[in-house]
């Protein structure tokens, strides 16, 4: 484990967290007293202060980088050279570049590489996804994924020269990838826009933004991010299709309310603004947020010699879409997604819009009368003159 | 009354309905047999085939324009020659040059004109409203309104030459005049990026399309709109302020579910796409959906001699902000909101996004960690750096 | 109007609501100076000191009761002799006897005597109800009503002399005319089992109470009433029959949700207990409590010479009930509901459980296998053993 | 493992779910292929058709029995006759003199005991159980737990005999332990008062209850079953008390909510009494019901050689408060909990209700006033006398 931050401390209670039989052997820290605290939390039996030499630890089979984003690509080019498996948090680079250069080193070297993206493992997510490839929504139009809260914890984030980037590279690169396994991972995404804006914080990155990623098979992605809401942490996705929707709530409305007018003991209630009044919490964060699934697939996809469901291939696709939504916010105009490599498929086209309703006319739309009739308004093909007709 | 379709019906509803003092003298619909339809379920007196003739019956104080969208300029410009108060349905033109005919007309002639935007009336965007101008939501960031649908029940709105558009100008003028009212109908909006597509549907018009509106004091505005979406009405909006943030679910998630088998005799569930299964109908539907709300402030404005909420140059402004919306969808560009006449503020700038915490640094945030302490993270204001402390 | 007090501010501003044409011609107060202040807010011409003197007004044609419980039977016997209308706050009165006192007095008199349980003509409840009768949950099994909130504003509900009775009195009689509504008004009430106890507040009467209601069609009515409730006012009733279910949040959760962290100007919400945090206020209180369309039934219903939905003869149902449940909570046993008049059916028995699947079998339960078989347990006639089987 | 059904399933993907480090060794079915099967999707060694074999082999460590409720104590007996840990499911007996006798059989042998009650390890409720403990709620007043469906999946839950019981033995023994762990387990639960029916199902035993349950301190437990209920799987608690609420929707409306036209390819939705039209899933059906957290706690307490959440002592309480619900259902009476032995807390009483304001008087209420002032409500110690006061 690289780092003993935030977010390592959330990989950590997900790797050692009930039943399991996985272990943290080595913690590297810079600070040797940070790194003793995590390895007391978690039963770690190695701390280390230089990182290459964490990685070459005998006792180091996986490798979980947990630094800040400016050192993603160190750590990851120094797993490849000790020929370790890599897990990378988000986003895998600052840039497509940069997350170019990391997938080619696992791949040259063939080490195992994952991508932590913890938010495409939600449960809901997961079952949604499932619901998704099995068709229960028809085709799919456009999905939509929305990260904002109050800004992150640590103040390396809010350092653009460390973190890349403000709230479209945090938290963007969840809803990108959200959208993308919604639409499709072999759907090319073709081009972006973007608005972004600092509108409250006094930092040089982006505090807000918002953007449309178009696919080349006519379906729509959008992503909603920002470090300026205030009510908690707001991660919402939704998608629609020809046949249906899907809503998630991943986190402020999950069936659990509660009330309290704070004169109990010394309550403090997680991660809300306040903790008096109403408060949501979920019942199990760590499972809630996609923890526990992602180490699952990712140790079991290692075990069984598979690609993950989220690799660093995915990893520096989000990162090429990044790279185009800063641009747009930029340039104010649609920017191509630039992708050296292409997996998916190619050539595809928007599908037909024309729904044949018999041989003269194409059907627009068939709904029920108020009085129980069954209505259909139809387009003939010759004329396109649209017509309503009313069945008995 | 002009027109007996759809929207006449409901404006009927609710205009003569509970114990409402006001009544229908006349109805105008170009077959006779329409006209008497409605006269007996509103009891209207005079029933009237010509329109004209209908605008200057000596019983018509007020006309209401429930027409076509191809047909309000024409019926406007009769009410002004009639010196009639006239009330015209959303969207007011088909284009902003139509609108401007329509509200220049309105003005010189001296009589009353409203912009039937009933979105904008419901009771939870009033409550909403009121506490957005009370300061509830310190400064407003962004506003979104989403409107989406299976599509509009009469033909007419499928056919690009009576309509004038799709989903935007049918359901995106909704949107642009519920985001102006939580960011201040004297802000400017000075341009818009829209995306648009006929994803779905057999017709000219887009049935899906997305919009940003940049307005001079930084505010974001966006709209989602389409006639594609499956499972019911969607009618959400949502603001986010420096001090909070609103949701409101208009339609799908109000507060009364209902399940049912269908093996119970033939009931039908309103508006829903099917009378089985979890169903989520409103409670009173005219009332949540604005209609009473909106009568009473045009009826009570008019007698207390002031302009509604709602009047016909806010429908120009909507539509000026469509034109620009069209424009975008098609040129791929930021495209400018082009007004001729401005009647709000001007010269605006963004607000500064500087929190002064102490002589040398600037306040990036303030928050609780998880034992108790409160940790500050600022800006030292002349080297920029960003520094974490943690006040006991 | 007798009474300025909160309910009868409620009932006023329903009645001169938006487009009304009622208006209210004469109010009556025990001090001049609150008859004063109501008579200005509501354009009142006449303001009285002496409730027979309101009460025989030539401008008093019906006469609406918002008095403290203990004044209600003085009140309705004067108007009864005044041969005036008289529309009467719930509960009718403080026990059965009274109610059946007044009752006598109105129909004696041959005055329109109506009862305003507002709750029952709140726009889900009505809609609910329509969705019942139209038989869309099948059979009713069982239907709750539940109303808590942190204690009620006035002084005089607090001392048991003037209410008669505690959270039972004040709130049950809203539920269980709830109740009675879903089951059908013509369902006898059979008998009641009631937990009542005086839990926080340190008052004579009960400030938390649960009752389950018997009729005699086996059906179960239950109410949840307290004053002890911290969080707002919990309004939800549900109802459940043999083919659904109907769940209704009329004021904590329905579609408005707002987060302020309060450090916007001067506003303060509306009957939430506090003003920071997460805050459900509803749209348009009046509407939704249900005080419009219970005054439209009322005044209508005079009108068209017909009985409103809720008459007296259902509010001495309701005290009825509510005795017996007073007597339950003391003897700890079910007691009868001793009702001297009774006006709907008679000898009904509870309806047979036994569903016919073949000659030999009655249906248990029909369900779909995870592998997608049909699989149905039967329970046979003769032998009543229980046999599970799987049809392709 | 004994037993191969549905709960047996579940039971299974928890234990050997994602990375958990436990194994079964052993599965026991009275059918060779069921066993066989289960043995196959689950990676066990042993099948075995003899259930004391299955006890006694030597790779059982510890025995979870998922039978029948008639066959639960000769299972427990067996195991400890066989000095073998043992994990029952729910209800531990059929009556409170079946589980003393199989608590004192597992005492006595001196063997881990664990009662499988998964209900009270769903994440929302541990969370919320923290939550009361650390007196965020207060004094708790009420605890209700609600579980509904439309029946149970295997033929045996139907047969009186086999069950033991109708819907108060399968789903009340789950809201009976839910509310003790709110109220406090250490809390005597005092008397039963409970309304049963066998309303719609060609039955012997109930198909919808509905019951009240004293404790010592005055609190009180309240649950609600069917096997009637249209509209899924219903489990909803709600708590209350001096200082807050807490609801929780363990399973219908958990924050993700799917619309299906069912056109979508052959997607059959889970556990739901339709597949179209609005469906709401949970994420992970495994976690949210508590398995994880359940089992978690069963092998981690046995580990370290200390009581689990739920013991068997814990089951025969739950079955004493069953049985008082039973009698009662057939007395009409309030009937005692008969508890041979009790472990907790003894000769409590109800607390006081009389609030300190000042030497004169006791608080009836404080609140905020339309107009921004305090109000107080007073009553007066001595003559007993309510008294509004307003602050400025």
């Amino acid at each position: 484990m690289l780092g003993t931050g935030f977010i390592a401390r959330f990989y950590a209670q997900s790797i050692v967290a009930q039943r399991s039989k996985d272990i943290i052997n080595v913690v590297y820290s810079r600070t040797l007293a940070s790194g003793q605290k995590f390895a007391d939390d978690f039963n770690v039996p190695h701390v280390i202060t230089d990182m290459i030499e964490a990685i070459n630890h005998p006792d180091t089979e996986t490798v979980i980088i947990s630094l800040p984003n400016n050192l993603h690509e160190e750590a990851v080019l120094a797993c490849a050279k000790a020929k370790k498996n890599v897990l990378c948090t988000k986003p895998l680079g600052r840039t497509a570049a940069e997350a170019k250069r990391m997938l080619d080193a696992v791949e040259k070297a063939g080490v195992f590489g994952g991508y932590l993206e913890d938010l495409c493992y939600t449960p809901k997510f997961l079952k949604s996804c499932a619901s998704v490839k099995a068709g229960s929504l028809g085709r799919v139009l456009w999905a939509k994924s929305r990260e904002t809260h109050p800004g992150p914890h640590s103040d390396w984030f809010w350092d653009k020269e460390q973190s890349g980037g403000g709230a479209i590279l945090d938290l963007g690169c969840h809803c990108v990838e959200i959208s993308r396994n919604f639409i499709g991972k072999d759907i090319l995404p073709v081009e972006v826009m973007c608005w972004a804006d600092t509108q409250v914080k006094p930092i040089d990155a982006e505090d807000h933004a918002i953007a449309l990623v178009k696919y080349q098979n006519g379906a729509i992605g959008q992503f909603e991010v920002s470090w300026t809401f205030r009510g908690g942490l707001d991660l919402r996705d939704e998608v629609m299709g020809t046949e249906g929707t899907i809503w998630i709530n991943n986190f402020l409305r999950t069936g659990l309310e509660m009330f309290t007018t704070g004169k109990g003991a010394d309550y403090v209630a997680e991660k809300a603004e306040s903790n008096t009044g109403w408060l949501f919490p979920v019942g199990d964060e760590v499972n809630d947020l996609g923890y526990n699934h992602m180490f699952t697939d990712m140790f079991s996809s290692y075990e069984e010699k598979k690609d993950p469901r989220e690799t660093f291939y995915d990893g520096y696709v989000v990162n090429a879409v990044i790279d185009a939504a800063y641009k747009s916010a930029k340039t104010k105009l649609w920017e191509p997604v630039k992708l050296d490599v292409w997996r998916g498929k190619t050539g595809l086209t928007k599908e037909s819009n024309l729904v044949e309703y018999d041989a003269d006319n194409y059907l627009v739309k068939e709904e029920m009368t108020h009085y129980g009739a069954k209505k259909l308004i139809l387009k003939n093909k010759a004329s396109g003159k649209i017509e309503e007709r009313i069945l008995e």
